[in-house]
């Protein structure tokens, strides 16, 4: 079968691999519907996460079951799953807890090949969700951008409190800051800022729910959400970059006693202890428990109430992976979506 | 009146300084029952918050009622009050959202003098809470520690997510630290680990409900932790010093999706960001809303369902106050009253 691999910064290739196989009891073989390129990807992909050998990408996958482990009794060949970028056993404390993404059996699926034509899934009854039925075509894309970007914009805005009522600001304008704004829109947020200085994601912001566009950012951007917040900052701040610069604007567009989510990996971050504690916000973020979240997302999504699949706005043939990865390298794209 | 005033490094004098006088309208004027030591007054005493002309110190007071300026409605001459270390109007957004430590006027009450026989509080409607009629005397020490170190307990340990069934460590065994062992105790937590290396702390921490006494710190006394809590951490973690070390602690005792409540102030902490990410935690903190959680407070030390004051382990006449900062600056004492 063919899989993407990146080889070093900017080298991605498509090669033919191994079908996986189960190797464990509690495995499925997944056919993937697509394939797609994940922002978190780039991080490897500009070098700024160095490689030294060839490395499997990706970790973002809906399909078909192909095949089970004789444990497995909750998904079974010929259904359609959507699954989480961690496996998760479902049955520990954490996952009980809510937070699968911390199962302390959690696998992460990038060490699985998502970028390729079949994936192995371990622990799939914890990882799994059966769709009710086969989708049609076109709901793929959606339900692709369940498995991870999102249930994580979802995560930012559960972890930012957000509900009825609520002034939400989103800083970051890639495909989970976008979402981020979906998500707090159907979470019942009154008032949605999104921070865009890109006309096309500004558009898409505001088809999500945004009711307000910041194109400043740093102090100045603070400065503008401020004057929009009679002086307080929002309620709720979604953090979807992962930078210093980022983070500090989160926090400090945020009002006292708010909360700030964060769903960018961090990257060379340090926060200032006095300027948190004197922040008064809460602070919420990581690896989003996306499998807790899928049940509802897939369930929003087949009743066709929301189409989180627009941040797709590249779609390539799978052997053109190196394309898709640069076009979002270069912020040509928003999202890429690779079809077999 | 007598007040005392810090010099510089270990350098505390009692000295005769003017009565306070009603400046704005919405004063009052008490007349102290009693003055404290506080932990955070010690960061100036060793001179890590180095001061350059004589500062008041101290921010944290009961008394009664003297006298109050033309627009206060709510406590009157003769009304034994207790009231925060942060003035607050009570009316604006954030003190209506539960943080009256963060109202847009709030005044730090150590520019004014607790240590003193004589206060002006600002905002005193929004400030001053009365005790119903005149408190016994033996339970000023309780309404002082209500001030600002149990209250702060309180809120670290509210902060923390602490509620029934919660397994809870306390990092810090100061006064604020014990308090949070009551507090954790008082809002149902099932098992309260203190982390204590002194006997007298470990004693007085039991006093207050805790389960588990932790004498190991840093690595150590994560793992020791983890020991005790199948290796998962606990859900809620208080963090009363305010160093690298203890937040470092605090975060990675505990459990992912757990919660690290954080009140001590913090001083030269840089949290990084990856592992703060990867730990799950939710993380909250910063100067404890104290005013809001008063009357509740006040309520259970009047019935004598708690003696918060136990922390008071030294008691001087006011003119020894050099003494009473040199005790706790040597770990001699955890709390020192001054009697006026």
């Amino acid at each position: 079968m063919r899989a993407v691999k990146l080889y070093g910064a900017r080298d991605v290739r498509v090669e033919d691999v191994p079908m996986p196989t189960i190797r464990e009891d509690g495995d499925a073989i997944v056919r993937l519907a697509a394939a797609c390129v994940c922002g978190s990807d780039l991080w490897a992909y500009r070098g700024i996460d160095p490689i030294t050998t060839p490395v499997t990408v990706g970790h973002e996958y809906c399909g078909v079951v192909q095949e089970v482990g004789p444990s497995v009794t909750s998904v079974r060949p010929g259904d359609f799953v959507v699954g989480s970028f961690f496996a998760s056993d479902g049955t520990c404390e954490i996952c009980r807890s809510g937070y699968p993404s911390g199962c302390v059996d959690r696998r992460g699926m990038g060490e699985e090949n998502c970028q390729a034509e079949y994936l192995r899934v371990p622990l799939a009854d914890g990882t799994l969700v059966a769709t009710p039925g086969m989708p049609d075509e076109d709901l793929v894309p959606h339900l692709l951008a369940a498995s991870d970007v999102l249930g994580t914009g979802w995560f930012a805005a559960k972890a930012a409190g957000v509900g009825p009522g609520k002034t939400v600001a989103v800083v970051g304008d890639g495909a989970v800051g976008l979402l981020g704004v979906l998500a707090a829109k159907e979470l019942g947020a009154e008032r949605i800022i999104a921070m865009s200085r890109h006309e096309p994601r500004q558009k898409l912001a505001v088809e999500f729910g945004a009711t307000d566009i910041v194109t400043e950012r740093g102090d100045e951007g603070v400065a503008r959400i401020r004057d929009l917040t009679d002086g307080l900052g929002v309620h709720s701040t979604l953090e979807a970059v992962g930078t210093q610069e980022s983070m500090m604007q989160a926090i400090r567009s945020t009002r006292r006693g708010g909360h700030v989510g964060f769903v960018g990996v961090l990257h060379g971050v340090e926060l200032p202890g006095r300027d948190l504690f004197f922040s008064h916000v809460h602070l919420h973020g990581g690896p989003a428990p996306v499998r807790a979240y899928l049940p509802d997302l897939i369930e929003r999504i087949v009743s066709r109430r929301i189409r989180p699949g627009r941040v797709f706005d590249l779609e390539l043939p799978f052997d053109q992976a190196a394309e898709a990865y640069a076009a979002m390298d270069e912020r040509r794209a928003i999202k890429a979506l690779l079809r077999f």
